[in-house]
């Protein structure tokens, strides 16, 4: 395989000060570039859900008063999709990576202009095409190692948006295709299921150590670039995380960090704290209070190597508020004011399996042990009626009542799944409020460290940060000439030359992907989609940048220095 | 009247620079002293409420896309009670006043223990005893000017935390009293009623401009010293607002800064964004946005005035967060992810009244005009079953439903008054979410605004924001001296001299006070609570800080140099 690293630009890039004037009189000081950059993101974690953490923590341990990130918190921002104030994953994290908030479900995409509603200037010609990120521009431009470590499947919304281009972040198939051959040197997070048995082959014969539910191996291999993923989907939370067989996003972060650092051009590493947002989802207290404690150890180890490294700034910031959680809620036993620690903290404490870990639990707990396990779990026991709810509820294998009976039964208390059933309660019992389901328009919190202080401060717009972003590699006002030279649509790369769109047939994914052919004379370059390679005649090149298929414009979105190779 | 400027120091004060380990290798940068203070306090304002407000002003203005304060948000204070995690007005300002959490209701007063349930160390022997604030060590021991601004009436918690003493925020006669006798500089705000005919007397005795429901009076005094008060109690919402009437929490606040600044030495301002505080209560949406975009204009001129002058800092902190309020909510019409600005703010924004300003409209309003009145101020009609709650409720006096009828009818859309009525429809119509009609334990947004940039950054504890006020005035550390030297008990005073408690026997809250008594050989010093005057023989002795009785305790706190008088 012939290796042409294209588009490594080297020219040394012109430091242009901007200072940025927001109010009669005020500055944003200039950025000082650094070599790493970490970027920290608990996903759908509002400002209220820090709050919540840290008093979990505080109750557990009087002396345990701060978060890791407390010191570092320097401002908020204010974080939306093009079209809609409250934000989605996608387009959100899309923002930080590429400058531009996008369509909910759009992931390092050009978002499609809704008119009116529209929150930014929106051009609605360039519609569904793929956005360069923070970490292409970092890996491409300054020749930075790249890492991503999640405890969500790998190709999910937020680790997608810095490393995959799609207008569908369900589009796993194609985003984890992207993904292996983004040739990021680190991946650490959960998704074996999407790791198809070909895309483990591009990693193996690409050099990578990879390490499916092997934490031993992970441990234990010497080599600078890797995989390692864990369970099929997502990771459990972590309180529900079984210590022996899956790491901790702490530790997952450290051997991130440690195999990153030995390249001596720098790294950018994306750490997500996955499923915050998920208990924010199924409004379960305890798991947002948990899973954000395992995100803010994971911040400390971030922020303890920065400080060490004098070397590295660490960004740290949610994509998206979640839930309206609230310390506090009506109706609570005591009023707002006297209510002490011991009533808002305790039951909420003594939980030792979140919602999710204790429905998994349940479903396979005879009906003679249930209130054994409950009483293990949660400190006490089912009332009848909850009781009740649970026999009649479908998913409960062991319930005494026929399945056919129980689907017939509509039940209040039951809505869906042993797990939100069970997140329900655990509202009950602790004072702990949701306003929703769904994700919420509240700003989020802006922690940072930077070796030389020139953080960011204030409110931000999601924008803005990626300015920030840019600015810390040096990357300012680069990301649109890179998107124009990786992203270029095949009709103007090729335009004069012959080129054919041909259909896939096959039945699985990827074959049934169109691929681009063209010719010049005998010439014949072949370009299938969300991947980094081409076939000139039968010589495989591998690029630097991966091709992006979009259906809805039925163009292909590829390097502009690929006519070269027919010119 | 002989005046003795008592205790006021002016030996130099050695500054002691302290840099606080937080973590390993994180230190708190030194601040530098500045001239003068401004302290501005939204109150029960969560960091969504801010979110709210700023939305809400965008949606009216898309040019309008940032607040005042954004630039200066750099990080967050957790706020407590010093037995309750979610904080109460009078125990969070007092800590922020000094340096100590207390009990719910506590105005600058130490806690009675809790046991278990402190969240900080309490001294049970320090129960009840008055505590110095920043604001009364910034007058007595750097002579500094003070000024109060609120749009509460002017003894309600948070201006009392500043500059008066109770172990009961409800005590307003005493509070008042020891407000008038603080002689604070500037106060403008609501409560005429609190203002009774011998403190005005007091006031105009002492030269101050007194203007009672007197914009006019107000805007055209020429003199330093001035009390300007609107309405019997509360300032109306900003939203509801007779603005040929009632001035706004801007001007208020730039004429405050404007006569506290004529002197040499500096000030000490809190200005209070009361109400933002009163809507959340009632889950008002309007009220929140619209007073918390009050109390950012009024910010705005504040930080105007640092800037331009470069020796004020300024702080911008809530008291505790409330309500749980949240942008998007359960039961939205559409998925929270696609909802537009125009689904989720259009509403919001077209509410030309607050629900408590529309509540007093609709009490006066006849039967068949309330539609219309509907109509003009939120932009749709009463539904026929919310129509019938109006007619039903024993609030409405022109229902046709006789009124002992009406009190028979159990109304679910009615609990309580006009006001938390329409609070109700506010809410159905918004996509505005919350939690909770009382406060929650949420941190709060930090702002700040610091000459040379040496502002309060990351999560402060309350009482570490104390500790910042306090090194803005060169005090760093003296509070507890202070509290010592003017809130020392009588019998310690006057230990070896014969004094006596004299209980009052009259009808007024004044007259019914207990008197101290101190006698030596033939001269007499008596001493009555909540002034700052003392009689010595027939002579009348003006003190710089105010006597404090306490009944729990059956003690007068006083300055200790009140025994000179007798020795």
């Amino acid at each position: 395989m012939k290796k042409i690293i294209l588009l490594l630009s080297t020219i040394p890039f012109l430091l242009i000060v901007f200072t940025q004037a927001l109010h009669a009189g005020e500055l944003r000081r200039e950025v000082k570039p650094v070599r790493n950059v970490i970027l920290m993101i608990p996903d759908g974690t509002s400002p209220s859900a820090v709050s919540l953490a840290r008093w979990y923590q505080r109750y557990l341990n009087p002396e345990r008063q701060r978060l890791a990130i407390d010191p570092y918190i320097c401002g908020t921002v204010l974080t939306y999709s093009s079209d809609a104030p409250i934000g989605d994953s996608a387009p959100t994290t899309s923002c930080y990576m590429t400058g531009m908030p996008s369509n909910t479900g759009f992931v390092a995409t050009y978002p499609v202009s809704s008119g009116k509603a529209d929150l930014v200037p929106v051009d609605p010609s360039r519609a569904y095409m793929p956005l360069a990120t923070v970490l292409e521009a970092a890996k491409i431009m300054r020749g930075k190692k790249t890492g991503l470590v999640v405890t969500c499947h790998f190709p999910h919304a937020t680790p997608a948006d810095c490393a995959a281009h799609s207008y569908s972040r369900e589009e796993y198939g194609h985003i984890a295709m992207q993904m292996v051959h983004q040739n990021l040197d680190i991946v650490i997070g959960g998704g074996i299921d999407y790791l198809k048995p070909d895309l483990r082959s591009v990693l193996r014969q690409r050099g990578y150590g990879v390490f499916l539910d092997d934490m031993k191996g992970m441990r234990s291999y010497a080599g600078d670039k890797m995989w390692a993923l864990y369970r099929p989907r997502e990771m459990p939370y972590d309180l529900d995380r079984d210590t022996a067989s899956i790491p901790s996003l702490e530790e997952m972060t450290h051997i991130a960090i440690a195999k990153l650092n030995r390249s001596e051009e720098g790294f950018f590493l994306m750490v997500e704290g996955s499923k915050v947002d998920w208990a924010a989802h199924a409004n379960d207290p305890v798991g947002v209070a948990t899973d954000l404690l395992a995100f803010d150890r994971a911040c400390a180890t971030a922020l303890e190597f920065a400080r060490q490294d004098g070397q590295t700034a660490v960004i740290i910031v949610s994509d998206h508020g979640n839930s309206g959680i609230s310390i506090g809620k009506r109706g609570m036993a005591k009023s707002y004011d006297t209510a002490t620690a011991y009533d808002l903290f305790e039951q909420l404490c003594r939980f030792r399996l979140t919602a999710d870990g204790l429905a998994k639990r349940l479903a396979e707990t005879p009906v003679d042990k249930v209130q054994e396990l409950m009483r293990e779990v949660c400190g006490f026991e089912l009332k009848p009626e909850e009781l009740r709810a649970l026999y009649n509820s479908p998913d409960y294998e062991h319930s005494p009542i026929p399945l056919e009976e129980r689907k017939q039964i509509r039940e209040s208390m039951y809505s869906g799944s042993l797990s939100t059933f069970l997140a329900s309660i655990y509202g009950l019992k602790t004072a702990i409020g949701f306003t929703s389901g769904g994700h919420t328009g509240e700003e989020v919190l802006l922690a940072a460290y930077h070796p030389e202080d020139t953080r960011p401060m204030g409110m931000y717009m999601n924008y803005e940060l990626n300015d920030y972003l840019c600015q810390l590699f040096d990357l300012r006002g680069q990301l649109p000439a890179l998107t124009d030279r990786i992203f270029a649509p095949h009709t103007d790369v090729f335009q004069g030359m012959k080129f054919t769109i041909v259909r896939g047939k096959g039945k699985t994914d990827e074959s049934e992907l169109p691929v681009l052919e063209v010719t010049k004379g005998s010439r014949k370059l072949r370009i299938a989609p969300f991947t980094n390679t081409v076939v000139l005649d039968k010589k495989v090149i591998e690029l630097s940048s991966v091709i992006i298929y979009v259906d809805k414009t039925d163009t292909f979105y590829l390097p502009r220095e690929l006519r070269l190779l027919l010119d």
